[in-house]
């Protein structure tokens, strides 16, 4: 049993697609108050003139995004732009060291100050504790995961949604020492909705509708170091990956397909039970049954992430397939988790399990 | 303050859409208990192979749709093929007066058993409690609603999707005698869903990624008598509806465009209020505030119905637009919605009010 | 047999949807050369980084639109915003009188100045002739269609492609007398191509895939005076038309279902044999045997209108479908087509029948 | 100067997508006339029924697939399903030896009849020249392509379409040694039409819409023993390559993701370099400026592929990511390609350059 502990909550960047769907998010959460929604170029608006789909919520107003408006709650959940968040953390850490913050941006991921200097270009913020309760911490003497790290955190850097979905799809064997972390290639397909609201010629409907199309190719994605450091974090020495999207035409969704050489002398017949036994207790990851491979449509609107492995023993490489929602597992679900870590609630607390489909 | 009262329930047709969506939504309510999962040909399978989303059930096996696997139930699901209902659910009742039966399917919901016959070509199977809370009975002394109907009935016939967005955009207007029922017409575009899961040339990726297809020209969609029973019910001493679905590509999503005359000599701007009137109680259907206009999306994967209403003062028409899920209000959310109204449980228990979108 | 008469061009606005699908459809025209192409802020760049498809124009420079730059050629294409026709035109007249000047954009469509300002506003730049070769004059002694009067033309006004596709629907039973023109209701599914490279939220790629929403309800868009223009055309002495676009998750596309009432105590036998007639000559629109409907999949990239009519007895309405390329029968097909009349060329010339499907 | 010659053509399997794409791009070759059309439950249909879009040819009427009406043609295209186009071709041989057969099954694509039973399972139909004008044959002293061998072909083997783009993709680096064949890795995002007309679940629209799936993981897919054959005459000594193909929300189109080690040692600036030298002279293979991607958009419709290369230093690979349109590259346009070269036109008579986009 656990003792219920209602929190109060405010939204920074509730007009944009991660705050939105953090907000949907905390609305099917029980013990979650959503009390402030602020923007910044919409501030004064109705919530409901940007996140039309969030009927419960529709007539709220949005007030600026400052530490003013922030400050007070329980919880302050940042969804800014990157190089944002830096500043408002420090402040509202001042002004109340005991509210939770959660950073949906990337400003305080990574733990290397050059990997940040190197991807993003700007002065580090400093590193929080990251929010991905399944990543495996394989160099220990009994093997733990991430979620004891957030169990004592006041702040928390949700990973990118990229990242969560190779990572969990490599860890396993990169934890158990049957795949070389050297030479990792991952290949995504992911829906627009990751790209956030920009208003760009390549993110139309007209353009995006019937084609493909990848970014950021030849290794300059700023979510490779951050692969590299979990990948890391689960055991490998070192890393090397080749890392690509692609954007294909749906709203939301990651399907990333990630491969690695299996270490030579191998047994294949090992690899399946690696991930088994790395997901066996995971709510939300879940190895699907051999012979079935991850769709995102199954994963829609859910906090789940679906996995599956083959070994490809002509080309020597094992190949997995992950399937999330990058907004949910990706993002605002992945964030609720940890905070529900956090917050001592029960981990899947409020979370959806099943996806809407079709 | 209700008493809490948890139900047992049985679906058949598990392995399809209309059952898939019904298996998501009941998974959301706190009362209901999932005993049993019925298929035809999938029976013996676990479910996962087949709703690969419904994580919370994937190994969960399907029997055999039979009275057998069906009784014993305090809530029978319905998801059957046309015509396949109504000698399963005489059997549930012969067994089992008290269990609640609900059928998705249409073989229920038209109390005019010559409109049957013309429409579907084989003898009718009666007529039941109809499935939509919202209907209006304007006839009445004191105005009504269907809820009261529902709430002593033990069999409910749930609307066909279509037919609970055209109903949902014009009924204010019929009840407030402001709109002619003579001359309805209405054209929707519709996602793939609706057809189900026949596998049918049209109805493959290839075709219908990037196209829009109509289909039923031209009078002959089943749900046309069953729109002008509603609109009889809500007021209309006769109709007329010109009815024509269109196919585009999404999987979900009904969006109804539905004009009728406005009746001469009315003032226009009475014609909003009529639809504030007659929605502004309502938990799921919403009509939007002026120059917002409702889109398929966010109504996905909730319960809602989003209305807007215009007048063309130049056509002399009054011309509404209603978006829902088809899947939810248009078919497993809305009768869950019932389903709560006959067992005395709040009505908007466990049912999704926002949406999932971008 | 004609005298093969090659000619140069110019296309205003090369960086836009209107222009590039303009040049496609030159670059498969055997007369054409294309010599001169202007843009507003793009000029300077290459084509291919704004027109990647048109491989064969990829490193042709962008020069300024200005009459300096368009003067000079044979042919000059506009496809500027709405406004802008005007001021250029009259400078390339003064400059070039023999010049033929074709205007994608509105600024010449419509006949009636009061129509204009009603629905764009601004002072009407004047009528030219109407870029539709199928439209039915139908009040002439021996009815003609408007390729009569494009022959002799040295400006051409294409029309708006929602209104190519709901004239051509519905004109045939106008023409006829078999339909009434009062109470005119059409309804669009159209692709996102025809909202053109405007930066706007709800033109997403994000929020457009996979949902359907209208735009321009009640009554305001500015094809309808066009529609109703057309019509009396073809012989309608008045019009009133309720006219709904939606967009769908095309890129490309028009289905416009369009319905009118059938004159009261008319055969309904007779209505597909006006079709037949208006059409069985025309070689881009095509009345698709009856039992097949149009999809918009089958005129992707072509020229060509499918057609399809249907009598609704119980409705007591016609039902028309048309399938369009809103960018090619809708714009640029449409205007070259024009064009060929006009240059005493064989009207088909250059101009691609079968579409890209699937 | 050419001599032209016009010739005669059947094709079978008319009622397919890869058979109904062969058509259209033979309505647009000047030489090619159409006099038989073949299919086998769909025989004696009118082709409109199954291919709404070929307007030219929508009232031909489809015979029975057998030697007696395939025979008698200058050109005699297949387009069956794998396995059924080796009895039908001796067939034709015996009857008729200077019919050139066009193969776009894979009965006839490799050489190593080991290589066939592995992946197709049945007995290997033998080899015929292998329809990739554009394929690097870097054994030999002064380098070729495979042009000079379809030169004096009567029989090829089109391609497979993910074999085409990865081909192309990767070839100029093997032949100039300056990436390694071991452990290449290839991802593709591959539209629905590449699946070609079956009716399986997993291909309906209602699922495939705003989803990515993967097929054929881990090393099963047959194209890969093909991909493999291409890199060894492009000089590899011997190949490894993971190949995951995954299918996107698109109607057509691969945007294929091939990647290999740098060889150890290489001076990244020569990379471009091979590529530019590879397909300098290429009229349907264009790599892109530096800084631009390909998307499938701007081959649709066309024969053309569109390429870019990268060098990730810190990942030690070289990405590469190539766009076609699987029906016309990938299929039916690069068969006319090479047909054009076996009957002495020139290469790109007839075949479309520019792509239908947006």
């Amino acid at each position: 049993m656990f003792m219920r502990m209602s929190f109060t909550v405010a939204v920074a960047g509730a007009s944009g697609y991660a705050g939105g769907e953090m907000l949907r998010v905390l609305l099917g959460h029980p013990e979650a108050r959503i009390e402030t929604l602020t923007a910044h170029s919409s501030a004064g608006n109705a919530l409901g003139e940007h996140q039309p789909h969030l009927r419960s919520l529709a007539d709220r107003i949005l007030a600026p995004t400052s530490p003013d408006t922030l400050a007070g709650h329980d919880v302050v959940v940042l969804a800014l732009p990157h190089g944002a968040s830096g500043a408002v953390a420090a402040e509202l850490a001042q002004r109340d060291p005991t509210t939770i913050v959660v950073d949906l941006g990337a400003d305080h991921r990574l733990s290397n100050a050059a990997d940040w200097e190197a991807y993003y270009g700007n002065a580090h913020a400093g590193t929080w504790p990251y929010g991905l309760p399944e990543l495996l911490h394989a160099g220990e003497s009994v093997p733990t995961k991430q979620r004891a790290v957030l169990a004592e955190a006041t702040r928390i850097a949700v990973p990118g949604c990229n990242v969560t979905a190779v990572t969990l799809g490599l860890q396993p064997g990169i934890a158990a020492g049957l795949i070389e972390p050297l030479d990792v290639v991952a290949v995504l397909a992911n829906g627009y909705s990751g790209a956030g609201k920009s208003l760009k010629p390549h993110l139309l409907a007209a353009e995006g509708l019937g084609m493909a199309q990848p970014y950021a190719v030849g290794g300059t994605h700023r979510h490779i170091p951050e692969i590299a450091q979990n990948l890391r974090v689960a055991g490998a020495p070192d890393v090397t990956i080749s890392f690509t999207p692609t954007l294909v035409p749906m709203s939301r969704g990651i399907l990333a397909t990630a491969t690695a050489r299996l270490v030579p002398g191998t047994d294949p017949a090992l690899v399946r039970a690696a991930w088994e036994t790395a997901y066996a207790d995971e709510p939300f990851v879940h190895l699907l049954p051999a012979g079935q491979w991850p769709t995102t449509a199954a994963t829609l609107g859910a906090n789940t992430a679906l996995v599956q492995v083959a070994v490809d023993e002509r080309a020597g490489r094992v190949v997995t397939v992950t399937a999330i929602d990058n907004l949910v597992k990706g993002t605002a679900g992945g964030a609720v988790q940890s905070l529900n870590v956090a917050l001592g609630l029960p981990e899947t607390l409020g979370l959806p399990l099943d996806g809407v489909a079709p």
